[in-house]
């Protein structure tokens, strides 16, 4: 094989990065790979809206039995987002016997069983470190370099959007509103931020993590998603007081049988490593039986960040076709044997502690009617804060407890939230305590 | 093949933590590789030192030709350390078809053009993630998933008990003897400290790095070396009054023809994200050309996080014996024509800020004597502290400088530790400026 011929399906923003890259850095890949990678053909349903790269006309398609009919074209990356047509195409791209490369997150969340059992079928290679974190080799980190450790658990700050957001709230004491303008307005988020705000972009990722960390199948419907657009500036405000930051964390965790996987604005002490994570960037805190704690940090989003990430997959892969090893590395980094379906620990189960926000007036007996209903549903407090700083017309109460169950929550959240001294729904933001024995 | 026969020469504490995570996770290992891990043969010149983990008689031996004359292992993993008979051991395994996996990163820093040439020749793969960096996956980070990257920099924590003592001298201002003895108490320093504290293990390991980041040979030799025993606490305190923490950094940069590679006492700015990394943690912080600023971090030593990054080379090389496929990636991750020998820039041509403290009598035109020489030498101030607070009987002044060339700083330092007025050789400590464009 003199060179290796690639088919890009989605000419976008991260397939102009792509192919930037591999004119950018031609003669470098040449160097690593010991052949040519050749962008042979750009399919898009629309070839003439304006992009920040232009590709020479002859390369570019819309017919995308262009690149599947071509058997000289060996890997095909399908950059187009989206549940249809992306699936049908990476499915019949497969079955003609080609790698594949996907950058497509929620595809794999919700199909990956599909897709994965596919490539075991048709014995081709599908890679997707640009699925998740942009151009931090974190799947590689999990299918390669963690191999030899069972891994506890996977916090995530996987969504730039949500983190920059958070950050200007924390920093410059505004609201949720107006963070999320100046974001847009910094490029930071899109014009619809829907997906990023209400937590599916990282829920979308944590999934497709969770099944390679603990190898196996979950059922995406089944992750608890929530955002950060009900968070006050107070509640920031509140979590330092109590030697904390707000982030919108996706985590998993090898509970036993099933598995957390969980998407919401959690409270994780200031020392986290995790808490330091400032802006649009992503990081990713993974817990290793033998390695302890590892964490990768860098650019989740982006062109160029993300184009490179495909681009190393492309490396990779082009690596396997030249030796001709097949298969080397199963979709799940284990066995399909293996590959087993775990069920996702419903929330009510969940066990940890909390921070509660009531908003209550400010009369004699609030506090005690209040921890009483706590009391009674074996909620515990830990500490507790009363500052008489007004938010929205109310006097905040605020508490942090011990473990608590999250049914017993709910409950007495609600039977609170009933009381007549209490005048807004309780916010309730779930904490992490540091795990890490040793961070020093 | 049924399974894979691996022979480990050099039982220690990395040996141990081999050991026992091909032990503890066999299972998952034989899941991930789809065969067993098999350890089939412990040499070691004395077997009976007391060891955290035991190991069955028949396997041990203190004859090496029992690993390297049995045909049946394949893969022979090094972690005796130093150069030999490390060397002539590995060279040997190499010549009779084994793949090899070594964590000696002294070895490979001085002798790793021979290693790596022999690895090409007899068309077997060397595997060194547990070299630099503990169980961190950066030497995957570089080698694949930065893969389509021109590496700007390197920036790396590389030494655990070098940053616990600083880390101890910056939150309880005690000095570099007080901290080293407690890193001793509490199992962080070794007895002997001298390769951690005086900078020559993390200056082994930029070097490995720097390799692989560049694809070149490197004369070790040519590594500017300096520890962090002459850092004062009031370094320190002067360090957090201009905004920067200091750190110990090996740092590498590609510099067009040649290449730096340093490892100093550096200050960087204190919302780096470098700054942050508290204790026996290391962290590196790579800037590739598409991808940015990417930050890995984690445990870069210790028996179980060392041996578990030996076990994932054990897998990667499992993989590639069971498809076949001969050498997958060279040594260093470019082809054997691409890798070419690199000049390291002399540390007189560098260019930068720097940090000093005079010491120097309490008297009029001290200061304006000092300004003067460094002025007559191109060396122009940023800032100056001078805060009456007494160091050894002396008042220090403190400057940031502007960039300035590191042999003219050279010849003003000299001067100006001759003056009458100045009462001991004047400190110096290399800035790095915050180079990421955004790291909000």
């Amino acid at each position: 094989m003199d060179e290796i011929q690639v088919g890009l399906i989605g000419w976008g923003t991260v397939g102009c990065g792509l192919a930037k890259v591999l004119e950018d850095n031609s003669r470098m890949l040449q160097e690593r790979l010991g052949v040519p990678l050749r962008l042979k053909k750009v399919v898009d349903v629309d070839l003439e809206r304006p992009r920040p790269i232009a590709l020479p006309r002859e390369i570019l398609s819309d017919q995308v039995e262009d690149i599947l009919g071509d058997d000289d074209i060996r890997i095909v990356v399908e950059l187009i987002g989206g549940m249809e047509p992306a699936r049908t195409f990476l499915l019949e791209a497969m079955k003609r016997g080609k790698q594949v490369v996907t950058a497509n997150k929620a595809l794999l969340a919700v199909h990956g069983s599909e897709l994965f059992a596919a490539a075991l079928k048709h014995r081709v290679n599908i890679a997707f470190e640009a699925a998740v974190g942009g151009g931090i080799p974190l799947i590689r980190a999990l299918r390669e370099g963690l191999a030899a450790n069972r891994i506890g658990h996977i916090y995530g700050i996987l969504n730039g959007t949500a983190n920059y957001i958070l950050t200007r709230m924390a920093r410059e004491e505004t609201t949720f509103a107006e963070a999320l303008s100046e974001a847009q307005a910094h490029g930071f988020a899109e014009a619809d931020p829907t997906l990023d705000v209400e937590g599916v972009d990282a829920a979308h990722k944590i999934t497709v993590l969770s099944s390679l960390a603990y190898c196996c199948e979950l059922d995406f419907d089944q992750v608890h998603i929530e955002g950060i657009t009900q968070i006050d500036p107070s509640d920031i405000q509140f979590a330092e007081d109590f030697g904390y930051q707000i982030k919108l964390l996706a985590i998993s965790r090898n509970a036993g049988e099933r598995i957390e996987v969980r998407v919401h604005p959690t409270m994780i002490p200031q020392e986290h490593m995790l808490a330091k994570v400032e802006g649009a960037y992503n990081a990713i805190h993974i817990s290793g039986d033998a390695v302890g704690d590892v964490m990768l940090y860098g650019q989740g989003a982006g062109m160029m960040p993300t184009g490179s990430a495909v681009a190393s997959d492309l490396v990779d892969l082009g690596r396997d076709l030249l030796v001709g090893g097949g298969v080397r590395i199963p979709p799940l980094a284990c066995e399909g044997g293996a590959v087993v379906r775990r069920e996702i620990k419903p929330m009510d189960e969940l066990v940890i502690n909390y921070y509660f926000r009531f908003s209550a007036v400010d009369q004699p007996g609030v506090l005690s009617k209040i921890s009483g209903i706590l009391g009674n549903h074996d909620i515990s407090i830990a500490s507790v804060i009363q500052k008489g700083r007004q938010v929205k017309g109310s006097v905040p109460v605020v508490m942090m407890t011990h473990e608590a169950r999250e049914c017993d929550v709910r409950l007495a959240l609600a039977e609170i939230d009933k009381l007549q001294v209490v005048t807004a729904p309780t916010r309730l933001i779930r904490v992490e305590k540091n795990e890490s024995p040793h961070e020093e």
